[in-house]
């Protein structure tokens, strides 16, 4: 029996019928040229007839009903393999949307905490014959990117390696291990005072306001702090459905735009998110008065710190929603990540740290303060942009065509955006709470349409990308339940 | 707001993880001649555009965290039918295993008791152009057999009608109100009586024992007493997950054999599901020494009533699995069921109620109790046969060509065998918990293979039904998970 390490044991305890601690990836292949009718079907049995698991495949909840008391992972003796590995199918035509539908359901079901908390769908009927995997795990068992690297680890450059061993049997390797022990046990004691403070969550927010604000200290306009946040559809309470949506550019149109307009591609990625949110939210009428931020996972390199290599930090974005003029939101955007990366560059490992770790509890705070979807949320959504494989990547012939998080939501956080980057491909993967986004998949639409106005704005138009990508960008929105 | 009549509620209250108490029917549908091949798209678009909702269809839960405390409906003002109304695909071949598949998985998924207790999906890409239809509803919105009959009212036998409305937009009609109020008023003293005596699990298995002993007066061997059942893996604790296969046979076999015998149709309906699970039980090492009783609802006319008309109440039968020869094993359970019916029909309506009571009451009182997968259970299996439409029925031109009943399950009752008649068919559901039952699909491939052996005995092979029908009933039956 193994004891989980807090911050894994974290995911367990504020997992609830409406916000299951649940990520997973989608990706997208195509047949080699030479398939054979039945290729998703051998590709199925070839799945099917793997039944070797390793960790973190292996493990099941010693005591499925003490989740979140006394949280400790068993082998399990006897996996039903035919329960995790699920083969679907699309309804015709198999489009976008279809595919959207189908990934929000799966996105919404509860896993079975009695068994392994992983799934793996093999989707068929994609037009063009294509298929699509979608991994499921217990954010207990894999961060937030896990279902990603996992799911390279499967893969390979070579198109015609065959016999490729499923997920299940390679496992997740390093993943979870690397994250600093440091954050977990300040999480620890972090936790422990939250719940001492149960039933007094203004007195949190507070002590954890100046906690944030005596780490950073403000200089500019343009610095977003926690809790600074304006209040916003996008912070309500979740319930348990999910809307997931698709887009996904030419990595070298949002390269240009950065280029252009000298700044980075993940300020031209929130300056995207930014006018579509203003966009969508002023169709709804939902537009706050003030910017919205966004909290955003960057790398760094801590000031005091010369061997550690890097480490995952947030920072708080100013998404400069109330700015209408795009090039000048996105030049604000740009302002507003230096500051705050330059900020944290600055701090000791121990700031950085202490940082953090109020960054990755917030949910856990919102949960045990009863704050969530009350109070004045730390940011108004998450943004994440993670760098993914270079190369194109195969698994047993069949080429990866593009590959999209899927993410978790908690309360007062009913939207998540993450790219990931892709053999010259920007995929980005939207997921929202069903009932507080209505026509989510306008937000996808409206990111497509957010990189022609920035390439017009630049004067960048009249390339081939942007000409033969706009109507693909509009149809491709529409990927969303 | 409406407050829930104690069966209804007993439902809610009964509701766990592992024993969601959701009801279904899926049928199978040909396409009209005439067909565009669009058709079915053009069928759900149809559904989708009638966002109309009569009772039950447009009932929430007041409070869904009280469901067991305080149930009470309310009418929901915004009904998201994009969540209720799902369009399905199976993977290819689509055949009989892949629509079982299908069927086990989305019979698993709990419901959102944020919503109307209800789902409908369209599921396509069946063999032969077909698709299917599967409607599942909260036991508390309607009784076992509820799912069929709403089923049926949107149905017609003109194959010419179009644009025929959802069942959402029909309403499920007097369903629920039909039932003896005499049978609630008395379940809710009961209930209370359960609570009472929790803790004390065995005194209330003896007492409960004692009532149904001293209505029914033990006369004959094969007088299967309720509490006398030996014990069975059919009668273990339930898990979460569901296993549903299919067999169908044509009426005119059944019915022959029945003549043959000299027994009810029923009857033989018995004997088939007796030498099925003798065979399974002997193959997993699992058959009792002594034979397999059977809960069977049955219609009664109480003997002091002249003009309630009928009632349903149930009987245990005696499936004698202990005997070897097929017919000395239909013979036998026959002798069982007449006793029984006899003994019943000749009870006041008074009596009849107490007793149905009881039968209806088992699950709750082995949950209230904790009794559930440890006591002596008060029958092996439940197992109904349900009188269907007489006539093919149609929906938009669409031929209904199968109708089945996908049942719940509780704790101790791990296996349910539901029959319907339909249009010159026997069609059988077999629904039963994933982990307790391992290869259950086996159940409906013997059920097919017992009537074969059934017409050996009686010497009526040889038919034009027979002879075409063995490989087909081999292949169906293993449309199972």
């Amino acid at each position: 029996m193994k004891t989980l390490k807090p911050l894994d044991a974290a995911w367990l305890y504020v997992d609830t019928v409406d916000t299951p601690m649940q990520v997973a990836c989608m990706a997208i292949f195509s047949l080699p040229e030479d398939a054979p009718g039945d290729f998703i079907q051998g590709l199925f049995e070839h799945l099917r007839s793997v039944p070797r698991f390793a960790r973190p495949f292996n493990l099941k909840l010693a005591s499925p009903k003490l989740k979140a008391v006394m949280p400790a992972w068993v082998e399990a003796e006897h996996i039903d393999l035919d329960y995790h590995l699920r083969h679907s199918a699309l309804p015709r035509p198999g489009g976008e949307r279809e595919l959207g539908v189908l990934i929000s359901r799966l996105h919404s079901h509860p896993m079975d905490f009695n068994r392994p908390l992983w799934e793996a769908h093999v989707i068929e009927g994609l037009e063009g014959g294509r298929f699509a995997l979608y991994m499921k795990m217990h954010h207990s068992l894999v961060d937030g990117v896990g279902g990603m690297r996992m799911l390279q680890r499967m893969l390979t450059p070579d198109p015609h390696a065959r016999s490729q061993p499923p997920p299940w049997a390679v496992g997740c390797g390093a993943g979870r291990e690397r994250e600093p022990q440091s954050i977990d046990a300040q999480l620890r004691k972090f936790m422990q005072a939250a719940r001492n403070q149960l039933g007094s969550a203004p007195a949190v927010a507070r002590a954890l306001g100046r906690v944030v604000r005596s780490a950073v200290q403000r200089r500019d306009p343009q610095e977003a702090l926690p809790f600074s946040a304006p209040h916003s559809v996008l912070n309500a309470k979740v319930s348990a459905q999910r809307r997931f949506a698709t887009q996904h550019y030419d990595l070298d149109r949002v390269r240009a735009v950065a280029r252009a307009a000298d700044v980075t591609l993940n300020d031209v990625f929130l300056g995207l998110c930014a006018g579509a949110l203003r966009r969508y939210l002023l169709e709804i009428g939902a537009l706050p008065r003030k910017s919205l931020t966004a909290g955003v996972p960057v790398s760094v390199r801590p000031a005091d710190d010369e061997n550690a290599g890097n480490a995952i930090s947030f920072i708080i974005a100013n998404l400069n929603t109330t700015v209408e003029d795009p090039l000048q939101r996105l030049a604000l955007i740009h302002q507003s990540t230096r500051i705050a990366k330059d900020q944290l560059q600055a701090l000791p490992k121990a700031g950085i740290d202490s940082y953090t770790m109020i960054f990755m509890a917030p949910f856990i705070l919102q949960l045990l303060a009863g704050l969530g979807g009350r109070a004045r949320p730390m940011f108004n959504v998450t943004i994440s942009n993670v760098p993914g494989p270079r190369e194109p990547l195969y698994f047993n012939g069949a080429r990866m065509e593009q590959i999209y998080p899927v993410s978790l939501l908690s309360h007062g956080q009913a939207l998540n955006i993450t790219s990931v980057s892709y053999a010259g491909q920007f995929n980005i993967g939207i997921t929202g709470c069903r009932d507080t986004l209505p026509s989510m998949q306008r937000l996808a639409v409206y990111m497509g349409e957010a990189l022609e106005e920035l390439e017009r704005a630049l004067g960048s138009t009249g390339t081939a990308h942007t000409t033969t990508a706009k109507p693909a960008a509009r149809k491709r929105g529409k990927r969303a339940a």
